[in-house]
């Protein structure tokens, strides 16, 4: 969660969205307040009424911010060679470079909350939404180019996400650190099984 | 859920456990009170807490009874050979015969909870091992007659549970209704692809 180094960070928008992350991974889910994120922010919880009038709404942005952070990961994965490519947004999706579990833990409460809220629902839809169409884009130009076999890129695409929530749902329940290493696993033997084997 | 024909119902504890079953699939976890389960058992709160001091205590319960429901259901699964008892296994755990979407939405919002709750998530833990140790039995047992390659059975258990698990999850989240199929057809393709593959 570094900040680009080309510029400050000055958006009140984005430093109340970096300060919400800083309260959820601190207090999770239950316990986080407007108080709590107005002091991880520096300032009155007035200034953060100022921008979002319910917890509510401050968590459909910090959703959106989420899926946005994610964008900005993807969009730095330059390769466009297909099998580079899965592997490397498999990395994003399943490898945890630092100790996220307490955004984990939250991010579980929010989408066990999916059916109450539409406003979380809406999110996590678009944000799978987003996800399996990049998924599905870099299997059918794999197929295109003669390296995938010739599969249903948007099944395969559900699969693989059906790993990576399991994965996420996991880690949070049976607190087993080595759950994300073992999903990563299976989701390559999955690809190398249906995508890459030999008799198509 | 019907009783067994054999005998009738008369544990009190089995009487809760069913209309904790029923008051969850109606008012779902959040608004599930003692009060609500006491009018599904048809007796006042006083005769239910006479069993369970808590609600947490009745919910630990309940997710004991939920594993042994699961439990009942895989010893009615007669076949000894290897690949249809994995198959029928598969089935119980991602094939939903009924309209068990409410009970799914209050099974998530308990397991957001296991890192609070140490009766949750020993529950949860305990009810994983034994499916996977079902799973690893199965494929072990396949493995030694030959019919499966000779794969990490352990391993091979972690991924359907992971499968299992993520579609568990979307089914709550996305409220989309082919999840479970998907998982299920992504599961038998995982299967053929590790345990049947031709060259081992």
């Amino acid at each position: 969660m570094a900040d680009p180094p080309e510029r400050p960070v000055s958006d009140p928008d984005e430093e109340i969205m970096r300060a919400t992350y800083r309260a959820l991974r601190e207090y999770g889910y239950a316990d986080l307040t407007i108080k709590r994120i107005a002091e991880e922010y520096g300032k009155t919880t007035a200034a953060v009424h100022y921008h979002y009038d319910t917890k509510e709404d401050l968590l459909a942005a910090f959703l959106d911010f989420l899926l946005g952070q994610f964008r900005d990961a993807v969009h730095e994965v330059e390769t466009t060679d297909p099998e580079q490519r899965l592997t490397l947004l498999l990395d994003k999706l399943l490898v945890d470079p630092e100790d996220h579990q307490n955004l984990l833990i939250a991010m579980l409460e929010m989408r066990s909350q999916a059916p109450y809220k539409d406003t979380f629902s809406e999110r996590f839809e678009q944000n799978d939404e987003y996800i399996r169409y990049m998924l599905k884009t870099v299997i059918d130009q794999g197929i295109e180019e003669g390296v995938f076999n010739d599969v249903d890129a948007e099944h395969t695409a559900r699969t693989l996400m059906t790993i990576v929530d399991g994965a996420r749902t996991r880690t949070v329940v049976l607190d087993d650190t080595d759950v994300l290493a073992t999903a990563r696993e299976s989701a390559d033997e999955y690809v190398t099984a249906v995508l890459l084997r030999e008799d198509g």
